[in-house]
């Protein structure tokens, strides 16, 4: 088939062009089907969903699986050495960055059949449209599956992305999960840890990257908006904080003499919950791990031990929150006898979404007749890792009930085609700057 | 030596009588410390408290001492078919009820020196003081150790004097702790499961029944007074509560949309502490145990459950708290999108000391020159079987900082012996009676 070169930038209408391609919604479909097979439990149903954690056998068919569709995409999948897929499709001028796209096939388990999964497909489906379609693009596109994006393996995360980004550290390579080390894990993948480095890109290294995926929260879904234009992933501030009360007989210990570590905790969840919600913004707040000691019915808690969590775009505004719960927390200490301690335990900074791929995510959107509303993502993503190696840019879709994590993870079929053609409208509009 | 016959009872003062008699402080001190080396950690001192759980060999060789000391006290103890070690001391009249009196020698695990122990060698040394004195009472005297007052062996408690009180069920028996059945329990200290009614007591079948006990609260040691007149040991009710909410992502889920469990626990542990203190009286409220689903910083909590403690001396008062917590917990669930369920889990009737009994051992403080406080028993105690069965009066001492059920419990010497020297003259007044 001969091939089209698609020029016109959306938003650039005087250019006389080709009609824009849509994608395969039955194949879609199919496709993201038919991956759901590797993971599922025994005697199970798509409904059921899947457990393919990174580096079992279940995510190495569903590897295999993608592999293959994107050779029948057209195109030469390699494993890079931290054990990423990419593959390559030239562009009209292939002396430009790529437009960088795609996402990941792991899961948590017990998870679901789109989280990663749809935006991995749909990044394939969009390209094997244009393959289809014989569209070539100015510039060259790559398609990317980072590796054990999840992280329930070894406990962390953005595992894939991170080695891109440079942030893996070789000593990282030791770490023993399942009784295997990191660079057991990735040479099981096909990778090579010997060589991690070369997984490493530089900035400027393409020209921008996408990646469509699922809300995992339920603002979409709630408002009937079919696509998500995502300003960038929330920074994160967890503090670990302790409380110490005197642990007492609940029988014999008079009320007033209590020191009781629970009720200050309770209080300072509260603290927590309301300082969060008194102004307006969708920075969240959550205590969401607590111990208790000794944790008996007829002894006054001792000692209570509770995380912290506090998300926002904005940094600065979650440390001036964490500033004020620890104020009241002295209040809180104060008032109830004990001694609280509030120490912060990990910082992650925000990664911004580029105001241009925001702009073209709107007007693919657009130009399809779907409403899309910018929101920020409040779960972290591999698209963090590449933003700060160059501009980045974040497709959502609505999340039935909002529930992810969970086999009970939905994305209506309409929503996942309206998903991917945005994801390949904004390519072709990134791809043809 | 020709023993005299005390008649006088307290406060009868216009009866002439021989001076009434002490206790001997040195010896108790020394049994008290002679009885703490038996479960005393390995390379331990008294400072290190004990681990004397019941029908261990710990416990067994301090039955033994205790045994031995009843023995050089005149009397010849038995082990009736619960175990419980008894023994009587003949009275001028000795067809009458006997005055009962004594504790326990069990402790829990890394407990201390004088829970029940006190008690125990108190009783001993009054009738070793009467015996070495020559005095003689009206009535007859009859101590008792009960055994396995704590219950850690076979998690229940008071098993002795539940045995003499009618109320161990034989299919009791067959429960099984730490490899053994209750029957063979029983049977390794000494007693005949087989036979367990024998050990029960009738109605009647003593005048009063007296026991000396550390406070475990610190109550008295706050207020410098060394003799507490116990008013009862107090009614429990115990509510198990389950809190159900929505697990869902703590980045994604933005504030308003949240149903989270652990918040609704905060208030409603804040509202038990709130609705107990904010009316006069001695009553207690306690969240002790709270487990939180699924517990991991980065999910907001979808189920909590926790148990709540309400004791007073009336079952009146704290029905009528329970009944208001419940009623909170309605309009927490509402506010909190959660839903609560609160299930009454357990009751125990409060068991009241007997007014007149009271009144002697008040009356016995003051002959002594001690102040004393009425007050409430928080910790359950064997008198509470006893007061089934006939009138019953507990004597406090202070616990040093209120600490109990640790090493770090503590009586001083002098008020050991100050609540020996009640104990002596009270059951003298109403074994006179």
């Amino acid at each position: 088939m001969k091939r089209r070169v698609f020029l016109g930038a959306l938003g650039a209408a005087a250019v006389a062009q080709p009609a824009a391609p849509r994608i395969d919604a039955a194949r879609l479909r199919r496709h993201v089907e038919e991956l759901s097979v590797f993971g599922r439990p025994a005697g199970g149903t798509f409904a059921g969903g899947v457990s393919r954690v990174a580096y079992t056998d279940a995510d190495l068919a569903g590897r295999a699986y993608v592999r293959k569709l994107i050779e029948q995409a057209g195109l030469a999948p390699r494993i890079d050495a931290a054990g990423n897929i990419l593959a390559r499709r030239a562009g009209a001028d292939d002396s430009l960055a790529p437009v960088l796209f795609g996402s990941h096939i792991d899961s948590v388990p017990s998870g679901g059949n789109f989280d990663g999964a749809l935006g991995t497909l749909a990044a394939i489906e969009a390209v094997q449209t244009l393959h289809d379609s014989g569209i070539a693009t100015r510039r060259p596109l790559e398609i990317v599956v980072w590796q054990n994006e999840e992280g329930y393996a070894f406990n962390n995360g953005l595992e894939g992305s991170r080695a891109a980004a440079g942030e893996m550290d070789p000593h990282e390579l030791a770490a023993v999960w399942n009784g295997m080390t990191r660079a057991d894990a990735i040479r099981k993948i096909g990778g090579d840890p010997e060589r991690l480095a070369d997984a490493r890109r530089a900035r400027g290294s393409f020209a921008c990257y996408l990646e469509l995926h699922i809300e995992q929260g339920g603002s979409l879904d709630k408002a009937h908006i079919p696509i998500g234009v995502v300003e960038g992933i929330v920074a994160i501030d967890r503090y670990e904080v302790e409380i110490r009360g005197f642990a007492n007989h609940a029988g014999t210990t008079p009320m007033p003499d209590r020191r009781d570590a629970l009720v200050a905790a309770s209080f300072l969840t509260i603290a927590v919950n309301e300082i969060v919600r008194r102004d307006p913004g969708r920075q969240v707040g959550t205590v969401g791990q607590i111990e208790v000691s000794p944790n008996v019915p007829n002894i006054v808690p001792g000692r209570v031990k509770l995380v912290i969590e506090l998300r926002d775009l904005s940094s600065r505004k979650i440390a001036a929150i964490g500033e004020e719960i620890r104020s009241r927390a002295l209040e809180i200490a104060r008032r109830t006898g004990t001694g609280i301690e509030m120490r912060a335990a990990a910082h992650h900074d925000e990664a911004l979404a580029d105001p241009e791929v925001q702009r073209s995510i709107e007007a693919a959107a657009a130009k399809l007749g779907l409403a899309s509303r910018r929101l920020p993502s409040g779960a972290g993503h591999d698209a963090q890792m590449m933003a700060r190696l160059g501009p980045m840019g974040m497709i959502f879709v609505p999340s039935v009930g909002g529930i992810s994590h969970s086999p009970n993870e939905l994305s209506r079929w309409e929503d996942c085609a309206n998903g991917a053609n945005v994801l390949l409208l904004t390519v072709l509009d990134r791809a043809a700057r």
